[in-house]
């Protein structure tokens, strides 16, 4: 594919592989009317890029540079781009194209479009050419996809917003957190903790529920209300029907995984909207525990461009600060990383930093 | 209890023997100040009373006269009811009592108060004496759970409205069924003929998913504008995110229930409210079925007095006509439509009535 662009990324192999990552040239696709290229500067790691590279979501198509929380300068715009100017800072996030012109797309609702594409992974249909991450030198998306940064985050901490935040923040807002509300968050991992920062910001009362009191005084110090521990016998009682809303983050349903628990501390109505996605498991739900408190059991998936502006600019007007650890880019560093994120060693979220040594 | 008022009324001994009915006496609680005696004209015949009498909804307090779908006249009110009169045409549904006093009661949300109490098999914590239901001589019931009934609805078609009829009007009202939403109804029994029923007056795009094409002409005569069969492959296709609620009233979860299928049509943030409840069964969901659109899956119980009354008027001043079959009570007959019933030999309702040959 000579007429194409190339740029250069830290790709994984195959799944059999998945800790080795290797700096290697992809090509891109065409650069298009809408289209702003960006160089990199930072990059949140995800769960997602665990899940994908280690082939528990399903077959992919390899080799793949991952990560899908991008900031960087956007170098040059399309002729058609209205949104970004270049020189600005910018992000993506796991989306990047949806069709702009279905029910969904028009109504704030690209997330859902059916013909919605990933940043990582996805393929091009005029081209072939595969949607690459951003553990690379550039990335090059749709005006849609590219968000200006507010001056006051730094790259660093906006990074992990543009999907572990949005992917809370959405259900939040859509949910009606806010002033009067009662709001849990189920896990205090990565999405937990912009659970807990981002349902404080929009003003509801907030609780944290995890298995054990382990986390509880970084929880107090995000700013929860309260927390509960499900290890603790009977921890549901004191709170029957008492909660207006439940973002859990647990991508595990075990035989731990306490739903009916859950459920019961939901008020008339109350939702519990899941935002992990495990591999390969099932939810299972005893119709019982729904109907005594008529309660809704649902699913979020990221959030609108339109959703995606006002969370920074919440986060830049609220000082939001993300927990974030910063990594050096590097083969070596990534495979470290990737791992200790597989193992639930971070509080709460990793960023890969220092683009310049790499991708000069 | 020589101290109690006795009723008479049809009682089943035990669920081996639950296709047995005997007609004998039982006590009833002590008239109160805001009580409403009923003496009973008609009543509808109901799942739940096979699934309590055959014990599927375990273990029940006998001997015990099931039926919640009551029709009759007051007989008398107490000192300090103001909301019936004596003499008027009330019903009394499948709820006869809550506190009044928590959040979920003052909220018009009485049928999810955790104190809520049925009209049958629920023990008056004074007496112990136990409720009992319509296919009965008399009922005895506090004044909130006795709802006038409009002069335009004969007793026989408003009696199944009290029961079925609101299970599935107060989901359809509360998750916004009206004109430009397009609703489905799973299943076309009992609640479901209800469900076009009501969805079709509250001004909804009103569809039926059933199993097989065999009741399609049945729901268009019902109003249905459409009608799809699960068995057709490919049956969800061309409706994918196209529904704005689903009414399902499906009650077992086995193996041709399509509930992946189901929420493939729901557009994003669609609503699949189960209202029927299995004996013994787990909703098994994909949370990848959840996320491609941010459906929720939920529950339902019964419906507010103001609902009820709302849907009674409703059904007055649009004419709607219940699908009924009256039966005659008798030992003998309540014995044969609890088995039609069970084998789904109905369409769509049963009526019991002429009580005063039996009770006179």
């Amino acid at each position: 594919m000579p007429q194409y662009d190339q740029y250069e990324g830290f790709q994984v192999k195959s799944p059999d592989t998945w800790t080795e990552f290797h700096k290697q040239k992809f090509y891109t696709k065409p650069f298009g009317d809408y289209d702003v290229e960006i160089k990199i500067e930072a990059c949140g790691v995800c769960s997602s890029d665990v899940h994908t590279i280690s082939g528990g979501w399903g077959d992919q198509k390899f080799p793949l540079a991952v990560g899908h929380e991008i900031v960087g300068r956007a170098l040059r715009v399309g002729p058609k781009v209205t949104l970004i100017k270049e020189g600005q800072r910018v992000g993506v996030g796991a989306q990047s194209w949806s069709c702009l012109e279905c029910r969904q797309c028009k109504n704030d609702n690209e997330t859902y479009c059916p013909k919605q594409r990933d940043t990582y992974g996805a393929e091009w249909p005029e081209t072939g050419i595969v949607t690459q991450g951003g553990y690379s030198s550039h990335v090059r998306t749709h005006e849609h996809w590219v968000f200006p940064i507010p001056d006051e985050l730094p790259s660093e901490l906006a990074a992990p917003m543009l999907c572990a935040g949005i992917t809370v923040y959405s259900p939040l807002v859509r949910n009606g957190a806010g002033p009067g509300k009662k709001v849990a968050i189920v896990g205090l991992g990565g999405l937990g903790h912009f659970g807990v920062l981002f349902a404080k910001a929009l003003g509801a009362e907030t609780w944290v529920i995890s298995r054990t009191h382990s986390k509880e005084e970084d929880a107090k110090k995000m700013g929860a209300d309260g927390f509960l521990a499900t290890a603790d016998k009977g921890w549901n009682e004191p709170h029957k029907m008492t909660f207006d809303l439940i973002i859990s983050t647990a991508n595990a349903f075990g035989s731990d995984f306490d739903l009916s628990g859950y459920l019961s501390i939901l008020d008339v109505h109350g939702k519990w909207i899941s935002v992990g996605l495990p591999e390969d498991e099932t939810l299972q739900i005893k119709p019982q525990d729904l109907i005594s408190n008529g309660v809704l059991v649902g699913s979020s998936h990221l959030g609108s461009r339109k959703e995606m502006l006002d969370m920074l600019k919440l986060a830049a007007d609220k000082g939001i600060k993300s927990w974030v650890e910063t990594v050096p880019i590097s083969a070596e560093n990534l495979s470290k990383t990737m791992q200790r994120l597989q193992n639930n060693d971070v509080r709460y979220r990793f960023t890969m930093v220092d683009y310049d040594k790499e991708f000069p």
